[in-house]
């Protein structure tokens, strides 16, 4: 049985709009369709689609509807497709339910299929928001939860077939990137049952290997986001499932990402930089560690259409290294006041309160 | 051939969200059910839908698309299903389209399809305010360009097959309300092919028949959205064409819509108000030919659940009677502008404003 594992298309993405606005769209179709053609080559009877398929879960723009039905329209005409939804996607693709395509489920709630030849357990993004107000403490709540859910696919996992869990979550200690240390909670390894032969996971954008319990691939974004995925490794997974099961990367067209890093625009500096740029044609970022210069930022943002963005030490830091100082003066307002109202509950809910900042700035940016 | 023409479902609807607001969408919902019903039960060969299905062209809901898409394909199961686009219509259903739905054809512009046994043209509405800013005159333009469309639909008309004409305008003297009287242009039935064995219309909310040429009908829209439509007659309409044209119609079940008429909230009329609403189970609104009172309002209101508008001669003065000479002052004050600058173009350019305005108020006010 051989398996198509992709996830994070983030179909509608306008990258660094505070400074130069691009649009994505088109980079992802191709990157998408060549997915598409890899599939068909290699006559996948499964395709398996780890959420977040758009960017935006609020309003999606038009056009990355119609490349998303485009592109899961060519998939289902290969094999069966799951597209399992993570925190990105938005609502509305589950009206395509009603048109009951063949071979394309749209999976928004946890569940277990089971197939011919393979048993599939499906855990979508869970967001433990929905359970702010109803219960005094949402994260444990959201635990006991996954851990119902989770006990449900250890009943349905099965000796004479093969077992596939695919989820949209963090797993514990995955994380590489300062973004995703934000996030708050995650899967717990040692919660999933034993006994997947694969477990295909998406959220983390940088393509890599669990390697604890359980045995799983997180397969990567099929584009580069944004600059803290500049070494990331970009494309899907084939998997094939036998006796043992195979992984085998696929590498997808993507546009470079580069930051440039330079002490000063000193004269022999610039001189340098864009010597590099002139040969240089992906995304380029320009981070200098000195003051700030306007014109420096509007020199090289204007001359050089793949630099995408200019940064200096200063907003460097007032984005990276002071942000934890600025932002602690708030939460810790918010602290005082939950320890004189719900004292047991101190920790936890100063936790959700910091997840949401960080949600609303990583939205901000656009860079998850 | 039996064909069923709807239109105007106006899906996600939300009433009187100023005073008392009520969704809409149950009501559509089982209004659309039932002539679902009705195509399966009079085995029809051709479902047509002429435009105006969602209510919202902008970000619609969820809950809206998943009864749209429920709904559609329900007809699609039972017969080919034409969906052509009016001006409320969400240019994100056109994604639809990528699935190849067997027997659900979307159509965004205007085409003419031969089936076996029927052609059919298709003339979805058409946007003049596109034109804006690509010539000088945007309406003539318009003209222009349905003056072409209706050509190349004479062209095609065929002897031998039945021939319908789909279309969602306004055509010349087919208002009735004040409201439809706002709409700044209508197609001329004379440049309307002749040959057509029916014209399905969609637009106006109440069922009638144009009885110049082009023969055709508007179907009217399911429920009673409004209560300018309180009189409308609503359904759908039943086509046998064969021989010649059979229009049967068909009447779907919604809330009735009333306003109760006072010269005053005298003790008397009160007791005589309070005593017909109790007797009735639509959606009410209440006139009174006096002056406001906040307290009336309040108690009508919150005592009735049926009344969802409550309104007095003043203000249905301000919004009814004085408002052409309000905006005229406005018109008045764009017309002096438009004189100095683009004099050759003085009567377009504030039928244009003019149309705008109505169009804001429209949308506003949730009444079309």
């Amino acid at each position: 049985m051989k398996i198509l594992h992709t996830s994070d298309w983030h179909v509608g993405l306008q990258s660094w709009v505070g400074s130069k606005a691009v649009d994505r769209l088109e980079e992802t179709r191709q990157a998408l369709h060549f997915l598409v053609d890899v599939a068909e080559k290699e006559r996948v009877d499964l395709v398996l689609i780890a959420g977040d398929v758009i960017h935006s879960r609020i309003n999606p723009r038009i056009d990355a509807l119609n490349v998303l039905s485009e592109v899961v329209a060519r998939f289902a005409a290969i094999a069966p497709t799951f597209l399992v939804f993570g925190n990105h996607d938005w609502q509305g693709l589950n009206c395509w339910k009603n048109f009951q395509l063949k071979n394309l489920h749209i999976i928004e709630r946890p569940t277990t299929i089971e197939l011919d030849d393979v048993v599939l357990s499906f855990l979508p993004y869970t967001d433990y928001q929905r359970l702010l107000g109803v219960t005094k403490d949402p994260i444990s709540a959201m635990r006991d939860l996954l851990d119902t859910y989770l006990n449900d696919f250890r009943v349905r996992i099965s000796s004479n077939k093969a077992n596939v869990l695919v989820a949209h979550a963090m797993l514990e200690g995955c994380f590489e990137s300062e973004r995703e240390n934000a996030i708050l909670y995650d899967l717990k390894p040692s919660s999933f049952p034993t006994g997947f032969d694969y477990v295909a996971l998406g959220h983390v954008h940088n393509q890599m290997q669990i390697l604890q319990q359980p045995i799983g691939w997180y397969c990567g974004s099929p584009i580069a986001l944004d600059f803290g995925e500049e070494k990331d490794v970009k494309g899907a997974l084939l998997i094939e499932i036998s006796q043992r099961t195979i992984v085998k990367p696929v590498r997808t067209p993507h546009v470079t990402l580069k930051t440039f890093v330079y002490e000063d625009y000193s004269l022999s500096n610039l001189n340098r930089l864009e010597s590099e740029l002139e040969n240089f044609s992906g995304y380029a970022r320009v981070l200098f560690k000195c003051v700030p210069s306007n014109e420096v930022r509007k020199h090289l943002l204007e001359r050089y259409e793949s630099v995408v963005k200019v940064e200096f030490e200063t907003d460097w830091q007032e984005r990276g290294a002071d942000r934890p100082v600025e932002k602690k003066s708030l939460i810790e307002m918010y602290r005082d006041y939950v320890k004189g109202k719900y004292p047991d509950f101190e920790e936890e809910m100063v936790k959700i309160v910091e997840q949401l900042l960080r949600e609303v700035e990583q939205s901000e940016t656009a860079q998850d």
